[in-house]
């Protein structure tokens, strides 16, 4: 009997769970809230793209959830025990680059840099650098196209150079004080081995991939001389960075003694390859060529995978298309929504001044609404558009309001609004020959909101299954710890392997309603006028949707 | 010392006023408020569009608050005796047209018709009739387009002929019961004269107007050759109507024994042409040449007058200029926005759930925001575009929402957004040469809401005077009554030696700010753009709507 150990860094808290080899069950689980900042995010009340998470507050995780999964899982099996634990495998969010010394010590953790938000791991969702994200994507579009061709042509101010470049800009002190940047999913693998040497640390090539500009079609991370257009620092910087990148078919390292002793767990025992939550996640949730993983949280992930020997064309607005970005041997092509239930936490917490209790009450109000009888509409940009836009700066809208407009009904218009959304993305990839067979949703509001799957399979016009573990991402983590570990050790040789003996999906899935799916597919026409007016694609002529709405609306209130 | 009473049929109550003819101080008041529906108002949970009132409120109405307002006016001053009182003038809510009998006798007021919405009286904001109003609109155009050419060339559904058209289509049975219709403007002298014939109802020009496509031009009501192409029986129909209307210069008759009696009132006092509110209230506030008075409730009434010696242009988009229909020897022009207190009680209490407090509340913390600040703008279409666009089946818009707006940033947008929709009136009237050299607010939103005022100011960039009274609707009656009983009686001989001795503005003006006029100067252009495009006008390109109002805020922000 072996058990495996999935580390899973979120945005709020890290969670760390015992796994099963053998049938994947997941026997201990712990979650670690970041107890700095504002639910674990430091914030700037005069900036809010300003995001930042204290790194102490990783390490402090790390120990104290795993533990505490640990001995959780003693109770609840007992067969386990912590030699029998064979691997660790760790996922966090990204693009999340720390600024580290010359040992990988983080810059936020030395007396120097305390109260500094800049010498703070820069988290996935800080948006200070839109300017720098948007000089490099019109460089690069320029005189590297290649750099951005799999990213849909532009590059994120979520990703690793801009928010480099951007603490260059802001504050050359903490940049030139930070000897090398280690994205979070790298650096917690690194801590766990023992690593200190900035550049022994096992990158992946998860988020190294697009995010660092990252590919073996040119040897690396981008040219010292493209770096020097951007400022000469950086392409100094590329020195002290890496130089390749790896797939989760390598170890980032082995269990080194002071951690082992830490955690009561065997010296030496392999680390996996650090990637991206949601793609473990898309692991988690059994992704395949042909699936599509769509991890539905604050933001939404879409992961799908397409076999390496393939060609596989540029799909313009597709966040990335990065070979072994998710599993080994496969293109992994990531798509994804800014804001999905931040748009419903916003509107119920920050407009409504309500709390989960109201989630509640909204999704059952809003359960007995007929398609389009809103007669609302929404588009989901509250956070921008990543996905087929990739602009940060677009923002939200709400459409067809009346003086009847009640409050779960702009609930429901905004829960459709990521449907359609999401059904823009599906669109795109079928647009490009990017076959989707099968769509597996993960994540919290996937497992518990009946409504917002059903919305969303009316909607996409195609059936939704669930995950059956509401731990996807540190599941991938540990199904990818197994792997590494091998047969031999009482883990598996191959990804597909453990994936069918450690994943599986819920029985219940939801189906397309032929009546709402026809409602909505006009809705879906209107969101795609307002879609592609807003979004700079093209000008629509506007002036009939509105009326449209209406006559949605009574036919569906007559209907 | 003589005094006159205005009495002023609102929208969910009925106030009485007596007022001195000298200064026009108001010595007592009283409301009363309609004891049925929810709020006064009918309404069919079926059908959101329908509006409908109890004529038996209006009646229970009269007699409570005139003898409650004498009763307290006697307690304010020793002077006032019912002897003195030497008038009444009536205004009230229109085109609110009543189904009566044979003796204007309500057909709600009779057993047979209990428990039917189509017998009662059809409230203004009934909008079931839109598709009739569209083709008399359509019609008109085509084979009469004087009658639409003074009312922006489009009929409203919520006017005169759409209502009883579409309760011919509708509910025939009460069609052919109702003997004849009149206007509740024209009803409630009528009863207060013992008026039973209704070919001898006093009809007010203000009313038939282009409400009921009345002129002098056409030798009254709209031929019959018309009214046949909408159907034969509204032809029939104008037989049982009238065929002259009468400007406020007129009485409407004489203060019968039997409501002498009940009010203790000299029988045989003038009672003044019935108006709608907003007209009287124009009157009230002091309306003359040049200036245009809004009356700022639930909705906005313009009220602005142009000596009937000129040529006035038609001007497109202006719902009615008619001559007399405010003051004899004028034209009356009006104007309006559809909803703008509702869309602000519409937020509150339908999305937030909030009551009174709440106004305070957000009005507070809105009041600390810089214009362009929270990046929001804005459509105030809610219940509908009035003017300029005259079109009920427009609706609201909210855009550039990000993951930290708030409630109150939203608030101070639906302001905002009624004050680009009182600038669009402005420059309308503008451009057809109609002199607007003072603004003067009344109606409660206007009087207690400075923020909101100076939000108007610096929007439209012009002055914005209160109104003295908070009454102005009931005042401008009460100035009616005054001018219909003579200076042989204490009161008046024309309508401007009475305004200027009873009505009068608060000291204290709103004047717009120069840096915030220069900041919604872009917003409005903003506003412009997808005012535009959403109603039809014109298509505009949108791709940069929000990525403006991001710089409008960042600029507002640093600034």
């Amino acid at each position: 009997m072996a058990y495996t150990i999935g580390i899973d860094y979120g945005t709020n808290s890290v969670r760390s769970i015992v796994v099963r080899c053998a049938d994947g069950a997941e026997i201990g689980t712990s979650v670690f809230n970041y107890p700095s900042g504002d639910l674990g995010i430091l914030l700037d009340p005069s900036d809010h793209n300003l995001a930042r998470q204290h790194p102490g507050d990783y390490v402090a995780g790390l120990e104290s959830s795993i533990l505490q999964a640990i001995s959780r899982g003693k109770q609840a099996d007992s067969n386990f025990s912590t030699g029998k634990v064979i691997g660790l495998g760790v996922d966090t969010t990204g693009s999340s680059p720390i600024p580290v010394d010359e040992n990988i010590h983080p810059l936020a953790l030395q007396e120097s840099w305390k109260g500094n938000l800049n010498a703070e791991c820069w988290l996935w969702k800080d948006h200070t650098s839109v300017k720098e994200a948007a000089t490099i994507t019109e460089l690069a579009r320029e005189h590297r196209p290649q750099y951005v061709a799999k990213c849909g042509n532009t590059y994120s101010s979520e990703w690793f150079w801009s928010k480099i470049w951007h603490c260059l800009n802001v504050d050359p002190e903490v940049f030139d004080a930070a000897y090398s940047w280690v994205e979070l999913c790298d650096w917690v693998p690194a801590i766990l081995a023992g690593v200190t040497d900035p550049k022994a640390v096992k990158r992946g090539v998860c988020a190294a991939g697009h995010k660092a500009l990252y590919a073996e079609d040119w040897d690396g991370l981008p040219d010292k001389e493209f770096l020097s257009m951007l400022d000469p620092k950086l392409a100094e910087l590329k020195d002290r960075l890496y130089d390749k990148a790896y797939d989760a078919s390598e170890i980032s390292g082995n269990l080194c003694e002071a951690w082992a002793n830490k955690l009561g767990l065997a010296a030496g025992i392999p680390i996996a390859i650090g990637e991206f939550d949601v793609h473990y996640g898309a692991i988690g949730a059994g992704v395949d060529e042909g699936v599509l993983v769509k991890v539905i949280g604050t933001s939404t992930c879409d992961c799908g995978v397409v076999k390496a020997d393939k060609e596989v064309a540029d799909v313009p607005g597709i966040c990335g298309i990065v070979k072994g970005a998710i599993l080994p041997g496969y293109f992994g092509i990531e798509a994804g929504q800014s804001a999905v239930g931040d748009i419903f936490a916003w509107y119920v917490e920050r407009v409504l001044k309500g709390d989960s209790e109201t989630h509640i009450r909204l999704t059952e109000e809003a359960s007995h609404f007929k398609p389009g009888e809103s007669g609302l509409l929404a588009l989901d940009w509250n956070n921008g558009n990543r996905t087929i836009l990739v602009d940060p700066l677009l923002s939200g809208l709400l459409i067809g309001q009346t003086l009847h407009t009640s409050q779960a009904e702009i609930y429901r218009a905004l829960i459709e609004g990521t449907a359609f959304g999401a059904r823009m993305i599906l669109e795109r990839l079928d647009e490009y020959g990017i076959p989707v067979n099968q769509v597996v949703c993960a994540g919290g509001i996937a497992e518990k909101n009946s409504m917002l799957m059903q919305i969303y399979a009316d909607i996409t016009g195609r059936e939704m299954s669930i995950s059956g573990s509401s731990q996807t991402c540190a599941l991938g983590s540990a199904v990818s710890a197994a792997v590494v570990a091998g047969s031999g050790k009482g883990g598996y040789d191959d990804f597909k392997t453990a994936q069918q003996a450690m994943t599986r999906l819920k029985d219940e899935t939801y189906k397309p309603d032929p009546e709402a799916q026809a409602v909505y597919n006009e809705l879906f026409a209107e969101y795609k006028n307002l879609h592609d007016a807003f979004g700079g694609v093209g000008s629509t002529d506007l002036g009939a949707v509105m009326k449209n709405l209406l006559q949605i609306k009574e036919a569906a209130r007559k209907g």
